[in-house]
């Protein structure tokens, strides 16, 4: 084993990134090294390469230098002496969310959501680079018939199931609405596909993007312009025989992209809280949307640990769902920039982009791409 | 029979009503007509007597004159010709909400809040009166151990015991806040102590009402005054190991006591919005009391049909609740006048009034209630 | 309107059915009449047919003549008194389960399995005929693209989609053992494909029926025969881990279906109890099917009212389900004696039974079946 | 540190145990040292003491000599280098069911049931000892206001309080039948009135142990005697309208016992499966108990990791719930065969007896317990 490897780090608080040397990192007794065969960019990601003001206040200039990225999949290599329940060899993804097992949350199975729980690539280095070491606990074994590029998606994939799944697991037969055309969004159109919603209407800004909503099984694409918000409340009050949908799920974090999502809700209907806002408070109408509607709101951060792993790993490994649609590029980690420069062009020419280390897994991996 | 009967009538829309000869209504097929015992005085009342703009909008000037009331207690005294189920001499309380057949909600067990159901004493007349006319669908036969004074304030007990139970009835061994001081406020302190909430906070305004809060079973009072926001807010973190409550009630409807509300909150705890704002919309910190919080909020209008009531009556008839600390006054019907002049007055020196049409039961109740 | 129509009548406590001249029923203040278009056979006509033991003891001889059939659609033609929210030529079929409005179950929406619930073509006239009145409690209207071949289907359906989504609607991405390969089976098979179910393995004994399932989508086909019960249990836990299933539903209600299904769970599985036993009790291994291995077993009977009825509409109406493969034989009522015969020829070679009362709306569908 | 301890070891295959010297463990490192000061005796630590069946098969004669008792409360001592969230000096019980982090169920939040759990005192050394080593992953941090008497049963208290809650935790306003009179079901009775259930009935066999009950805060005492079955059943629908109770418990495990429970349960009711069954299968009528019933039946191992320890600490801490009652006595670890000779004697004349190992302690907690 070398002691350097080669890895994609942030070392200024300010755009962009470096490809250089790196120390491989050594396991602490209760983790796992792991040698990366491929790794995904997150819109966390794009944050932290613009260095925009979240990832000065959420990161800050004192963490740097840091190894960026999260979402991965590869193989252990190499044991720390008090891991349990995984071995060498063992082909694995990176759950990001690293609980403290002192919180509340982890005791109460829900330690996706922490009150001191750690974030990959946020709060310690991340996965574009040739390893990662991480503790055992966020672990999840891979069926072998998952490729890497896919495998590595499996994290923002957990985002779009928990958000489609909320709480309550609650969706066979019901009529949904996905606010926002991302690529969690479009995830969660092709789990809400596979798992028996059966209205899919999607409203988003981007006719790059609503054409994979199209592959990935949408009902009706709802296409937002500035001034068509009350057609498009209209259409879902048509589409729904004048009630609203029984679940509306916001995945772009605009606050008018939020009353549409409420306006659109049928009353008792629930409403999955993913996209972040960028900006200010959203004013909010807390009558209409939450106490009259008689609204279940489900707050909705990371995936559950490991309930949605599971069920992701099971729709991918029996082949309901496909999510090639949506991995619209597959490069080589040396290609960072070029990758990044693709996510951040107006208009929107690329969805998920899969980075690999190795040139002959890269090769493979395109003719299973497409 | 005779065919008149008293009432206190919403007869013009400006502050007031007057005890009047009211024609005494015939029951529909579907409906039953109901010898009014007693009947308690709403929030909902309050504003329909001062006819404030929400009156106005809702109910509006045309519909007048209008019975006004809509919490009861009383016996059926005729029955309408498709009635089944029910019959002559049968104890009954009344379900505010008619649910509309045809709604989605009324099929699929939330007719609680359907889309077009009809609310007694704002939709139609109410219970203010010595009979009312109501849907056979909307009676819930009382256990007679529970005197009526007691069945009438069923309804917003209703309201509490929905809003501490939320939709997943998980609160054994939970911390709970509970921000407000209202008589629904009031009865949700004793619902939570007797279904095994193990801490239960209460933030509220008037020392009168907090009082009682005491008595119902609070084990923290918290009296919220202009400056000490964040001490409240800080004594829920203390008392919880520092993650904030299980479960946060809002019962007050002010933007601060929101604010609060979700800041006490834990992550990945349960917020159920029951309050009603006055006024403008709601500025709330998004990102962070819902998203990153893994919040579930739960709104709560009125009460579920009748899974909420069979409980209720139990709590009632098993003696495990007793409400009648938070029943600071009964009266006649005809002193209805002098009863909403105490509710109006500040500092509060009332919580729950009920109101009787016979003398008799009115001294019975009295002996009972204290 | 006539006052006489055709109806297949159990005149006698015997084997068989006549097609007869019978009054065309008068609606009740609360019921509707309806037109029948299309009513199928289900496994308790048969058993009626055949007056066995059951339908000796549930309906008794006393009871006869009386109209055979449950499954329906049809178009109301005229409306009881107090009928609301239905009209004149609305498109329904009938639930079943005709619930009593003083039951508790009713009151807490659990109607379909009421302690005093009436059951169409069990306790009164039945729909193998011509016109049928039936109370609009129980009347739920289709959406106009479903034909009523595949309408009148929903009631068994329904029992399909309940026992496969369970009580807590969790199956997505989850695996799933069918025990039994009945209509009923294979109609979850089909709900079970459509709603995410990941791994469907369907253990029956008829090579006409499991030729169906994999039409409906089962993954795995486990053809039973006396002698092969310990290698079906292992294929399940090969196939998953080791683990077992997480969802086993039995749809045979044979004790040595039981075992199996028992003995494929997983530790902390769900089991769907919906098939019924015809003999003997069936001797449990208490400790190790409940106790020790944490099951929660779902008891089955009915479908949810109407909770299940919307999720079914939906998957029909939306064409994520398609159930025609299950429908092996559409027929003319008239010619009821032959498809009863079919139902009970061994081996296999019928499946679901669709019978017409109009010629044109039969061959009809005969052009949509296939 | 010494390197010996007091030791209550099973070192033969028959009727017994012995106080010995024995090695003090040596914690790995993800365990922590605990020293004890208080360990309750379970029934299954009688099985042992016995030496029945169970326990030859179970445990094994090969696996002897080992340290018996698991229901425990003491301080950690020692920590390995690996232990997270855990320090000298925490007031700590134990969870005996240690999870493998390899089985499915630990990643799905149900490591109580887990495929490859270990149980400690079965197989592995026990509590009843002066220092105990075990995984960090069992040990529950316990509030500093429960004594140590009262924290050591928090093992059994949890069986009762999920058997209580069951997987819904749907109990509040509820009627509930506990069959049994053992520890567990007299601390159901306790965990049931402090939740809020509102009808409480036992049905029990020992006067002593009903007596007991009626501390805890049963309503309604069921003397079970032989020919009475019929008349206790007539009982339960008597209290519950005519329908049934909406919870019924086994907590006996005895085939007339589920029996009668199962007959006492209303249509779509609760059960939970708890008792274990001490010999033939049960002949269970699968069609009348299960399927026409539509029961909920919630097969109740262990408790939840750690959600029911959560709220069994904070109905302790609370003072909500008094399980010294159930206690009848306190003894030194010495005096074991006398316990054991207490807990096997009939009639009964004991219940929960705890055992500590410092006179000091022991003292003190006389005090406590009267």
């Amino acid at each position: 084993m070398p002691d350097k490897m080669k890895a994609v780090v942030k070392i200024k608080p300010e755009l962009g990134a470096v490809l250089q040397d790196y120390n491989i990192p050594q396991p602490k007794d209760d983790e796992v090294l792991i040698k990366i065969k491929a790794t995904s960019i997150c819109g966390t990601d794009v944050h932290i390469y613009r260095w925009d003001s979240w990832s000065d206040n959420r990161i800050g200039a004192k963490a740097l230098p840091q190894v960026m990225g999260h979402e991965t999949a590869g193989e252990i290599v190499e044991l720390g002496k008090a891991v349990k329940g995984l071995k060498i060899g063992d082909y694995v993804s990176l759950e990001t969310h690293i609980p403290d097992p002192a919180d509340l949350q982890t005791k109460l199975g829900q330690m996706h959501i922490g009150e001191h729980m750690q974030i990959v690539g946020v709060d310690r280095d991340g996965t574009f680079a040739e390893y990662i070491a991480a503790p055992a606990s966020v672990c999840w074994t891979n069926d072998k018939s998952i490729p890497p590029e896919i495998a590595c998606v499996q994290e923002p994939l957990g985002n779009a199931t928990y958000a489609v799944l909320g709480e309550d697991n609650d969706i066979a037969g019901k009529s949904m609405v996905i606010i926002g055309d991302g690529p969690i969004a479009l995830f969660a159109v092709g789990v809400a596909r596979a798992c028996g919603v059966t209205k899919i209407i999607i409203d988003g800004q981007s006719d790059f993007n609503l054409e994979i909503a199209k592959k990935m099984g949408a009902d009706y694409i709802l296409r937002n312009t500035d001034d068509n918000h009350n057609q498009r409340v209209e259409f879902v009050k048509d589409h729904t025989n004048g009630f609203g949908a029984d679940i509306v799920l916001d995945m772009a974090g605009a606050p008018s992209g939020l009353d549409e999502g409420f306006q659109m809700l049928r009353k008792g209907g629930r409403f999955s809280a993913f996209g972040v806002l960028s900006g200010a408070d959203y004013k909010i109408d807390y009558n209409n949307y939450l106490v009259f509607k008689g609204a279940q709101v489900h707050g909705i951060n990371g995936r559950k640990m490991y309930d949605t792993w599971y069920r992701v790993g099971n729709l991918l490994s029996s082949g309901r769902l496909d999510i090639r649609p949506v991995i619209t590029h597959t490069m080589m980690l040396e290609d960072f920039a070029e990758a990044f420069d693709k996510l951040m062009a107006l208009p929107r020419r690329a969805s998920k982009i899969v980075l690999f280390i190795d040139k002959g897994e890269f090769e493979k991996a395109k003719t299973r791409i497409k």
